[in-house]
């Protein structure tokens, strides 16, 4: 941020009177320009002993699988945002289910929130944000070319749960691994 | 948003090619503005059979009583948030414990996460966003002065699950009561 967005003027980083972090303060019009985290939804769409991933068609990690997810927008719920944006990358219609997981990215700023959901049949397709989107079984999952950790982790947890046939909800931590 | 916070020039709400809500576009340097909710994380500090509540020292509400609560910030994660407004807004030492609420503000685009916390010792007192700070039993608690809906729904649940035995975490969504 360079410029305020309420009177187009520079605005200076620094710690406003009674805060303590650095904000980025407009020095005309005195406006505090606040940045927080953004949330991530999406879900695990299951249909029978299988689940739907998408291939990424955008960057970043272009190519790559990854459940169907994105940034929740203004005016929805987390569960609302979660069936758009399966909607979006699979056109998949889904039933959402229990919260599954939510994970806190403190380098990255955003939260991911994990929904279970019920793929309502298969008339599924590539969004324009998709190569490709399939339903995978266990043993055919591409764990190697999964698009991030913060789908990698829960999808992991995800199988070994069901496996002992005890799925529940997890709260977790990714810290950058490049640190 | 009337300029962009990158040229300082003026941004048009329009819908970018491929999108399909309105955002504030730049005309000059052609950079999306997009807007996303904003996540508010708290606690319900437990200390025997009482709760800790903050009299607000701000607007809105200034006056009336709240869970310490706040906009989650930049770099942290959900649970480390939730402490740092318990210690901002009460100067309390708080163990998180489990999350026990999530609620989707969909009228005010925010998500406000709640954990249960262990009060770690009785020295607090109101921080500067705070006029007051206490203690209460369930007999106590200031049900028509609490600040917000979001905090009224939750603790009533809380206090019922209490009685029960049966403290479980609950995903709501709290719709605009005006509209």
């Amino acid at each position: 941020m360079k410029y305020c967005s309420n009177c187009g003027m520079p605005v200076q980083l620094r710690i406003p009177e009674g805060d303590t972090l650095p904000r980025h303060v407009c020095s005309t019009c005195s406006i505090i320009h606040y940045e927080n985290p953004k949330i991530v939804v999406g879900c695990i769409p299951e249909w029978e002993d299988k689940i739907l991933l998408c291939r990424r068609a955008i960057e970043p990690r272009h190519g790559l699988w990854t459940l169907p997810a994105g940034f929740m927008e203004n005016a929805e719920s987390l569960a609302q945002g979660a069936e758009r944006e399966t909607w979006e990358e699979a056109n998949a219609r889904v039933e959402m289910g229990e919260l599954y997981s939510i994970y806190s990215l403190p380098h990255i700023n955003q939260v991911h929130v994990l929904f279970r959901a019920r793929l309502l049949d298969l008339d599924f397709k590539p969004g324009i944000e998709s190569l490709d989107v399939k339903l995978f079984q266990e043993s055919e999952i591409p764990w190697d070319t999964l698009a991030f950790r913060v789908i990698h982790e829960p999808l992991n947890r995800y199988f070994e749960e069901r496996r002992r046939g005890q799925l529940g909800f997890h709260l977790g931590t990714i810290e950058d691994v490049c640190k």
